[in-house]
């Protein structure tokens, strides 16, 4: 049995370790945080004065602080005392692979090792792994994570069960959705639905069926408004009178036909389509002010989340 | 010019027919409506004064009413006054061409006959049409028509540009947001997109790599609550660091991967496999209430979209 969790170790502070810091602290943990970036601590402090009140919003626990972390250089020395570790390396095999080996090879045997991963699965990269890779998994985040409930858990075959469920229990104490991802498989979940949309959306934009600020429309004042709220598989149940079987009897057979169809004009990432749908996305975002566009994403985000939380 | 619209005839007032002719009162129109149905008056009546609260948040305009519309069995006599038609008739050729035909040779030649058709397209089914079908499209909501903004607007080969604009026009001044699909393809922009996302959604269910429950909750925790705000071109932007020729370049090749895995892994809807999904799918939603789930989705929605309005 894992002891409780009080220190964190949040190695790599780009876009999602400081996230993942800034979130740790809000609920009352310790981090120990490292990034051999030249200005990781400064960039890593900006971000935490910045962004705190939105966790504030979100909820920060009785006797969190914004202080209560340590940037440290070299983290090895801190490596006994931390009880969870969050990785956010780069996304590369041969960078990610001699990181977790340490990580394992330094780490008390019994704390789970979370990697942020978000394509690559870690029986790829627990090989080098001495001491006891049956506590490493995917702890996969959504962007920004602080702001964003889902976290993938994905296990490797190798990965016991309760890691499994002490990463689930701690994401969850987070205020987070995990979900837990049973086998490994290219793109997890959430990256295979939107390279489906993407794929889709790339074809009708390259081939004229509509322009790219329409289809962003077509998802932004329909299926997405929907989406924040009621599932593909949910939203099938409603559309089919409150049954599934009804609607997959029924509706499945277009379903069906419409993915054929899909597939006859698949794009397939041709450079001459590529070039055409990049200048008609550039086209639509020209004059689009995009720090305007985050923010009110964020805040966008942040009221649904509150809605629903009933705040 | 078309002229000035005052009168809007609906003609068939099954689920989509009736939100229509909500939305339309709501907006100071006079409805002209009939549906063969037995007790279609009443159940009219009776969603009219559900939903005048949830419209009354959406907007009703100053001398909007309620009791503004008159319900006929035969809307023969009536059909020069209309000056739009919004045909809900069933998703069936056999029945939409001949009653087509009939708007178009009784109708003004100059005003639009738009189907809220969610399929067929409507090149297929003006045919038989006599008079004028240049002034006929596709205008396909989405389900809540009073409450999801999405309108596809869907001219045929034949339909002319004014129509076009006039519906958009139309639509956009009722509050919604139209998108202008320029080629008739199947399933149109919005159901096609959801297909992409079914398709695989059944895929991952049936093969076991996650429960129906969680899949939903990837789509509500994570996709859905970015895709109800940006959309999924604008989405690639900020993930590419603002430069959508960035995220294609680096990221479209293992969006194209996923997309090849999935291939090997697509769902076919073999009779087997649909089984399984829909098992996993009723066990999933079998202890959820789901008069609640829709209650919650419109609460939702609404609180979306005025978020968005800024109200």
């Amino acid at each position: 049995m894992a002891a409780t969790i009080k220190t964190i170790g949040v190695v790599g502070t780009g876009v999602i370790g400081t996230s993942w810091t800034a979130l740790f602290l809000s609920k009352g943990y310790k981090v120990i945080v490292t990034d051999p970036g030249p200005s990781a601590e400064e960039k890593l402090q900006a971000y935490l004065q910045k962004e705190w009140p939105t966790l504030t919003k979100i909820g920060v626990v009785p006797g969190a602080s914004l202080q209560n972390y340590q940037f440290v250089k070299n983290i090895d020395e801190y490596l006994g005392e931390v009880d969870y570790i969050q990785e956010n390396g780069p996304e590369r095999l041969d960078i990610k692979r001699p990181l977790i080996a340490h990580l394992d090879a330094n780490t008390r045997p019994d704390i789970t090792i979370a990697s942020s991963s978000s394509g690559l699965p870690s029986s790829q990269f627990v090989t080098d792994c001495t001491k006891n890779p049956s506590r490493i998994l995917i702890g996969h985040p959504f962007n920004p994570p602080h702001l964003i409930p889902l976290v993938e858990v994905v296990p490797h075959p190798g990965t016991n069960a309760e890691t499994v469920s002490a990463a689930m229990n701690f994401y969850e104490g987070l205020g987070k959705d995990p979900v837990l991802v049973k086998q490994e498989t290219p793109g997890f979940i959430a990256n295979r639905l939107q390279a489906a949309i993407c794929n889709e959306a790339y074809s009708l934009v390259e081939r004229g069926v509509i322009s790219a600020e329409d289809l962003d429309k077509t998802m932004t004042s329909g299926l997405g408004l929907r989406w924040a709220v009621n599932g593909p598989l949910m939203t099938n149940v409603l559309g089919g009178g409150r049954s599934f079987r009804h609607f997959i009897d029924h509706i499945g057979p277009a379903v069906k036909s419409w993915g054929d169809d899909m597939k006859q004009y698949e794009f397939r990432h041709e450079p001459e389509k590529k070039e055409k749908v990049t200048e008609r996305v550039e086209e639509y975002v020209g004059g689009v002010d995009l720090d305007e566009v985050e923010k009110g994403r964020d805040e966008f985000i942040l009221n649904s989340i509150q809605f629903k939380s009933g705040d």
